[in-house]
């Protein structure tokens, strides 16, 4: 059993009191979610004016702009909570991008008691650039390899609008130390929210960065004019490719079966409120990535995830196909019709070559966190 | 390994001479794709007229009405193919429902001869009422288990109309006898069609009869007002039923994750094209079933394999709450609504829970096509 040797604090039945790090549309979609349920909700800004303003107004002036948050959350910041504030929260929730999470938790480390620790939560996505790390890997760079295995993760087919509104939803939430994931899922799990536990959050991280890369050629295809067979397509071979990178990396196949596997590739590859699937879309119609990235507004991921994607695939010898063809159409210049030429005129294969050397990059990873490899067997074939 | 003691005639690198069974919506389409590229292709129809209309127009009358037919197929009929006819044929493809599939494949074995057996392929879906036998279960019972080994499956995400359009495509085509699903690649094989080859034709098979049943739940949900995370929740869930079912049942986890599952299930949950999405949406709308049925005009199959999953769930002792609550709506008139809260309100769970007590159905039935445990254990865990 991959478990850690310190746990959180025991968490209270309701009213759990909450820190948030982070209000941008999930951040401030999730304070809403636990406010709406009774908890106390701290919602930590870098921008006092948004503070100031939620404050006065209980509305994000940036997110969900139309939406009344509940009169439990208060906003807070600019400098980042302090040891007394941390010992006082049972629960601690990182919604901040991936990119900013090596600065932050390095100061907020030093304010965690580890004989108090609220359960730490993480639901940013996307891999580390210039490092190519996880969000674990970086948690275990910065807090070490114990808080990394408390850690648990939240990640599903999500639109933060939805939630707001109460529509059903629901989500994976996995940790390495099954109670922990469970106190998570106790505190999010409300009659339209439901909880699904699990023990791979390597998996989970991995497709929730890889689904944007495929969320890119879902909407190349639909910009093209194909329909809805050469759509189902690009998400069942993108799901094909993801758990073969996965596997290769280190991560449950089972795991990519998942809400937070085919769920989320399905909602983003599916949806145009999706901005990696917009970026697609206008290249399909034959816009070049400077003219889209120029007028978008906002960031898509996927654009720079597909740039790790590929030094990963090239690493591991994976054959992927569909993630070389977006990287190719986003940083060779290659014609989109070409690009899905190419692929239709693949040789016919087998449905579903698992790579046989599997877990490179979880085998290091895990040793980083103190385990051998009967842990990443463990990790492999959960419950099988 | 599994497979067949005899295997089809060697097919031809072109022209193959195809029989194809049924001038349905789905065996018009594949008609008119083996006629595209060069091979000489007849279709079996019962009804006279259907058959001189479409020999003098190139034109189905009854389905895909605007398509105008490759002249290199010939429609025939209304008698079954006789032997010396069979004989000529490298290639006879079953495209009839799977209600009428005993009788024709009684009549048809007595015209096969083994020695100079055409390549089978079966494209039917769903399971037989009263027996809830597979296709691969009444071509035991009709052609013995050496055909039944070499018969192979084609299933995947394909709305017919797409297909004669020339839409980008791809679909998995399973056997127990890997060579016999390479030559049925080898012949639907296209620029715009894919063949993807794989080992296991009872999942494949499931997959396709289960669709249905999740087909009418998304509908359902839609009908209600309920929007993308719900949709992709039902999605997602359901899939996770249908593995477990399918585990339960003797099929490997992996095919779910394929065209045949998930890309399948993807397609139908998500078009109002598919008749049982429609069946659904229109539950969800507050129309009772007698209703949709009497104004449907043509039958959705999900209605009837919602009945037979349930004893099949019964019989297997598996949890599927959504397959539940369908069958619940359609037979036992319970509101939409009261549904979709029941399944929210459910206790938090782990996400997959493959069931340990695996593969009753397939073990009684791999029995009858000669095979003992090790063969199943290989059937569950291909090239893992």
């Amino acid at each position: 059993m991959i478990t850690s040797t310190i746990s959180s604090k025991p968490q209270p039945a309701s009213n759990s009191k909450v820190c948030i790090i982070g209000a941008g549309n999930f951040g401030s979609c999730l304070a809403s979610h636990l406010g709406d349920s009774e908890n106390d909700v701290f919602m930590w800004a870098r921008e006092v004016e948004l503070i100031n303003h939620f404050n006065l107004h209980h509305r994000n002036p940036l997110y969900l702009t139309e939406h009344d948050f509940p009169q439990s959350i208060t906003a807070i910041g600019p400098e980042l909570p302090d040891k007394e504030f941390i010992a006082k929260m049972d629960v601690l929730l990182f919604a901040i991008p991936t990119q900013f999470l090596r600065t932050n938790l390095k100061y907020i480390r030093a304010n965690l008691d580890l004989n108090n620790l609220p359960l730490l939560i993480f639901v940013n996505k996307g891999i580390e650039v210039g490092t190519h790390a996880l969000t674990l890997e970086i948690i275990v760079d910065t807090c070490g390899p114990e808080i990394a295995k408390a850690a648990t993760f939240i990640s599903g087919p999500s639109f933060a609008k939805e939630i707001v509104d109460r529509q059903p939803t629901s989500v994976s939430v996995a940790s390495f130390t099954e109670s922990e994931a469970q106190k998570a899922a106790n505190l999010f799990h409300q009659p339209h929210f439901r909880c699904y536990t699990g023990g791979d959050p390597i998996g989970i991280e991995l497709s929730g960065a890889l689904k944007n890369v495929y969320a890119i050629a879902s909407g190349m295809s639909d910009g093209l004019g194909f329909q809805n067979n050469t759509r189902a397509m690009i998400i069942t071979r993108g799901l094909a490719e993801l758990t073969c990178i996965g596997t290769a990396y280190g991560a449950s196949p089972l795991t990519f079966l998942g809400l937070s596997g085919v769920g989320d590739l399905f909602l983003t590859c599916s949806s145009s409120n999706s901005r990696n699937y917009t970026v697609g879309y206008r290249l399909g119609k034959g816009e070049s990535l400077e003219e889209i990235m120029k007028t978008l507004g906002s960031v898509a991921e996927g654009v720079s995830t597909t740039k790790a994607v590929k030094k990963v695939i090239e690493e591991l010898g994976i054959n992927a196909p569909i993630a070389t063809a977006v990287y190719e159409v986003l940083y060779e210049g290659k014609d989109t019709k070409v690009a899905v030429r190419e692929l239709m005129e693949l040789p016919p294969s087998r449905e579903l070559d698992l790579p046989p050397t599997a877990g490179g990059p979880a085998r290091r990873l895990l040793t980083k966190l103190g385990m051998d490899s009967s842990d990443l067997d463990l990790l492999m074939h959960p419950r099988l």
